[in-house]
């Protein structure tokens, strides 16, 4: 398999395009019930307005398929590749990050407008049946999915910034939560395994190639770390010990005045938690979410135990189930209690952060031309996290996913399972 | 007269409720052609969100009238007055400034209801004819006129930082200038002479009281400075040269790159400048706009000339007649090329600097209560202006009004006179 | 007399030569006590090295006496006048202000012996009796003795970032404070009066020309405000409570948590004060030092009182005798008592915030040249500061010398002396 | 073996005593040729001063030797402890880092009589014969080797910063630079390996546990990457093509304007470079240095390669032999050209960035109290460099030796040694 970002099985042109007009539709419906108000405010320079999001992923199937590929294909507007280019270098400059949210104007209308005229042409062009396009199509597709995750961190922060509290969706989900399960310990052999995507179905180029590694034995945690057993941490003065955190991550805390995750707010003596169904009190039973890598090491050091690394991860979690509190109808957007004994919450609820610094695997190539921006120039500085949450889209997650992030980011739902070395 | 703020004269309650509704009018008749994503967004923390000006002008009303003195008023919302006061200590906590821009709800839609909810409540008021509080509903009006002034300048800024260079309001109007009159030279005797606000009429406050200051013999520029002349300082390498400049300017020059006004952008051999109409080529004719303090003093001393000092400005002022460019109807939004021989755009056009720090006049004694923050804690490292500009509002404007931003300020429309000693 | 820094009286060489020794041995003198570890570092890029100050003032005769007038002299070290210039643009580019600690060669042994240098070619090119030289080399006398007062506040900084707290020089000197006298006011008419300097003797190019100006009947304290007083500002909440503060004053509060004068520290329930005989117990009749203008305006708002304009003090200080407590041999270093009823402590003790920006006075005009760059430029966002204090050279200050600093400086002796209106 | 730190070997102790006299005094050799005021400087937050160093050293041995376990110690100064504690958090509160060149006071000389009361308290400690004592005595023999090192580095910093580029040590030492031998390409099997120290004499805990690893096949350059090929990369437009840089190395190159490795100046047509014997033409065939880990994986994709992971580097010099161009008598203190044919440049000239981020190793744990602190807090962040350079001394280093820095560190003596996959 020559081009590491082209993993992919044929597939019947309906099916293709039905995917194609789902996927889209998705992203539209998620910006739904937010106002242009809403939709046009930048929080922080790591998060986009929720319009970008909607440019951006149409920008890139003007720009990697109907403007190369599509003869007939009238660009919807001159300028928009400057705008909604978002760190492509090879495709020539663009609009500051930071900057993202001064631009008003397109507003809401024009860009829905713009994807309307994108989705067209798009559906066009795969009707034509061209074989060679199928790859860069499913890259676009997993790149939107990518940005429907996005699309609600991003706006569950800027809500959040907001002293109303203000729900993205009133919540009639979110009953009080059933108890956890209790905490269990799976062992696992290690040895000297495989791990990394084999080339079968769609998969990004970071999680190839497949290759071995030895993983010495090890003891998994059955369900991931609630807020109860987080909050019992804050309590033991946590947030005020230095001996549980990297130097690093101390330094955030100090600088930062970090005394919780991020979203929690102490009202008196409970605790609060923001949602995207605004502010609700802390359930102990749901999985601790938002917190960093830093304040998941911490966590673990003052448990005893570590954070998995990723081969230890993706070695376990080759043989559960895909499925799990994911992005889908009628989900709550939020974490929820582990319900079931055995290995759980291995997708979905919340993305669990690894021990693994990202990394390229042995072998790794960038695929050639300005796509090979897609993933390699990150390496560096961030850490991978694993499975998926509750926010990201069902149908978009693998065991071999590689997500990554910075080590003091926190706007990601990211959370925490622990591992024990076994000898 | 002993309050500092309330020099008023009676007016008839017609007027009254005319004059109230009016103004009222015109700040939701500026937001306008904005989009709901246009008036949310805060382009830098100096600046405001159109909504926040429409929804900070009404809190003003709500909090020093409807709320002491009208016993049946139902508060729009309890939270409002956390998140639209501006800067009043005595009145409360609030809102973090930088943060203006991250209050997405409530939306335009919203603040548009809770102006109506406050005019409603005070034309009420108003009618029920109780004098003691016609100088603080006068307070409020002018306030709310500087706030019209404010929006326009802060959508200025915002726009301006759009790749697109969108305009607010297209421009008919704005022809190819005619030429500017020739500059020449008025002579002051000076002496000692009075200057500040006598108490007729209505008055900020730092307008006085009026009082004797000596004044040496001047000359004062018939004119403003136009674009054409600034731009001679500036091939003459004015912002390369550092002996035209304070210290402090130097050092903005080089940390910020200032190569120009703000706004200024060469295309080629060739100046567009930023407008409410969007981008346009220079007009030569008319007065350079959007200049530092730092930058109306080098242009001044590269001239061979001085700033005015602000009595200096006064009495040359006190004889003009009051009317000039403002924001009227139809009126360009822009400042336009002096027509006319003799003393001309005093008033209108653009904002004098002066020479002036902004101080207390002598005998000058802050008004008790929230009222007392409005003017006297900002005397601190600023600089005065005079005169108003072409978006202030027209019947706003005073000889002795003293409009007042720190040196290095630059999105106000800020222009420049010059000024002679005499010996 | 055409150029406003050259208003000197005829002297006879020896005098000269005997003064010239003079000043130029006291700053050695007060390098003394420090080692060459104290003499090379920075403690904030306001501040400079005691060494730098050794080498600077030595530059500054080299630069516009040695070089342009002295035949013969060789220069002593071809990048000194890089790296010893201070602020001159139009000498040539130069050495960081922030970076002068970085340069730990020269040592302090090296720039002794280029001030032996340049010492001994200054003494010979006074002895030629060229009068149009007499005034640079007073101004760079007065320049040196400027630096006199710079290295004992900048050492004083750097000492008491020091967690040991070492003295500059150990005090025997200062006994038990004395009662200060009870505060009295004196009443001064005001009127139509002049102030700034008339030629007479040597003057900075700032401290005129002498100019009319109005002024307002008022009374002034007869002392300065004491550290007692100020206790019980503090104890009142003056650092809690926004109403006494300017708004840029309140944000200094804030942001850098300020809770007392600099170099105040509380120990349990007492207070302690950092001096150049280290850290001392506070004593309750010593006049307050180290605090910024904001401070000072926020303590005359709390005593219902204001600062003086600067012709209000120059007015008093006319008629005062030029003693007090001054840097002269056995001088404590250190703001005392006030002892003596009547006006006093108008000279020495601690520099006196006046409310009066720092600007031209009217006819103002720089000297050409690379020498106009002394006072002009930095014209713009400070206060002027009135009388000198306990580390002025007892034979530089005058009732017209202008001293300037931004609001915000608090490591210069800058103490209060109140105000009030007499009508 | 169950403190990771504590693999020694048993001693005889006279040759313990020998050796820690002999590391003892190289320490104060290095400072020998600084004056005071060179040995009190910081010139950056992560540079300390020479005289920190001669005292941190010493400090460790009273803290972890001389307070525990000399009975009879007297402690040399009381706040020593927090002066100059470098990061020990479980000992107590210390001076910040970012202000040790504030400390001018205790100069030198009170620091070398320090040094000299603390190592003769620890001959005696020694002469004791205490083997418990003996895994932490050997752990400051090497913590002060690392200081060593750290000295040389920052003093070279500080000196580069000033603009008469003084010598540390002037060269008689560095002749015209031989031709460097060919590059080649040595092939490892690779496979399931083993990395990691095995516990027989001295290691920081880092280096172990010794554990399985797989290895892919590899080439290795037999050479380091020369200033001479580095210029090509260069001259190619390496600093200008976003193509080469993982994204946070681009927008370091852009952000801190980046166009050569650190202490590297054009002077016209040609390179100068910055060493410890002053500014010297750049020698072509010497290895660059210098470079952080984003410039030397950007050179290594402009080459067509890569960097090599740790566990690569650590087979192929495990049969290479320690000696190399290191810190000993009469060495360059600078990296030389590669002389011989062979796989070489392995120890000494520069530390060889990896591509593996520091994280522990399987089974790693940290050993208990204050010394834990020592390396596990500060595996974040941060990748691995291996080998050694011209300043580390010559006793210090081994194959299982992991250096870290930030990736974009660069004052360091990093260089780049080149890899390629062989399928």
């Amino acid at each position: 398999m020559s081009n590491p970002i082209t993993r992919t099985v044929e597939a019947p042109d309906a099916s293709r395009v039905a995917r194609f007009a789902s996927v889209r539709r998705l992203t539209e419906e998620l910006a739904e019930p937010l106002s242009p108000e809403d939709q046009t405010v930048q929080s922080m320079p790591d998060a986009s307005p929720t319009k970008w999001h909607l440019a951006h992923t149409t920008w890139f199937f003007e720009t990697f398929l109907l403007r190369p590929s599509h003869a007939g294909y009238a660009v919807f507007h001159p300028r928009y590749d400057y705008l909604f280019n978002s760190y492509y270098e090879a495709v020539g400059p663009r609009h500051p990050r930071p900057q993202r949210g001064m631009i008003t104007r397109p507003g809401v209308e024009e860009i829905l407008a713009y994807r309307r005229h994108v989705t067209a042409a798009m559906l066009d062009l795969i009707g034509r049946g061209d074989d060679r396009l199928d790859a860069v199509i499913e890259l676009g597709l997993h790149h939107e999915q990518q940005h429907q995750e996005l699309l609600l961190m991003d706006i569950k922060h800027l809500l959040s910034l907001n002293p109303l509290k203000p729900a993205y969706r009133p919540s009639s989900a979110r009953a009080a939560s059933a108890d956890a399960v209790p905490l269990q310990w799976i062992d696992f052999e290690g040895g000297l395994v495989e791990i990394g995507h084999d080339g079968e179905g769609f998969a990004f180029d970071n999680e190839g190639p497949r290759h071995r590694t030895w993983v010495d034995p090890f003891a998994l945690a059955t369900r991931l770390v609630t807020c109860g057993e987080y909050a019992a941490f804050i309590e033991d003065g946590g947030y005020r010990r230095p001996e549980f955190w990297l130097s690093a991550g101390w330094e955030c805390v100090n600088q930062r005045r970090w005394e919780a995750p991020l979203y929690w707010e102490r009202d008196g003596g409970t605790w609060h938690v923001f949602t995207l169904a605004g502010l609700q009190p802390m359930q102990a039973e749901e999985p601790v979410c938002h917190v960093s890598a830093y304040e998941a090491a911490a966590y673990a050091k003052w448990a005893g135990r570590r954070l998995p690394r990723e081969a230890e991860w993706e070695l376990a979690a080759a043989d559960a189930g895909l499925d799990g509190n994911l992005l889908s109808d009628g989900c709550p957007l939020h974490p929820v209690a582990a319900r079931t004994a055995g290995l759980g919450q291995m997708f979905g609820d919340v993305w669990e952060w690894t021990a693994s610094p990202y990394v390229a695997y042995p072998g790794y190539r960038e695929p050639p031309g300005a796509i090979g921006e897609y993933n390699g120039k990150f390496m560096s500085s961030q850490m991978v996290l694993r499975g998926g949450c509750a926010v990201t889209p069902h149908d978009h997650i693998r065991a071999t996913y590689r997500n990554f992030f910075p080590p003091d980011a926190r706007w990601m739902f990211g959370g925490i399972r622990l591992v024990e070395d076994l000898r």
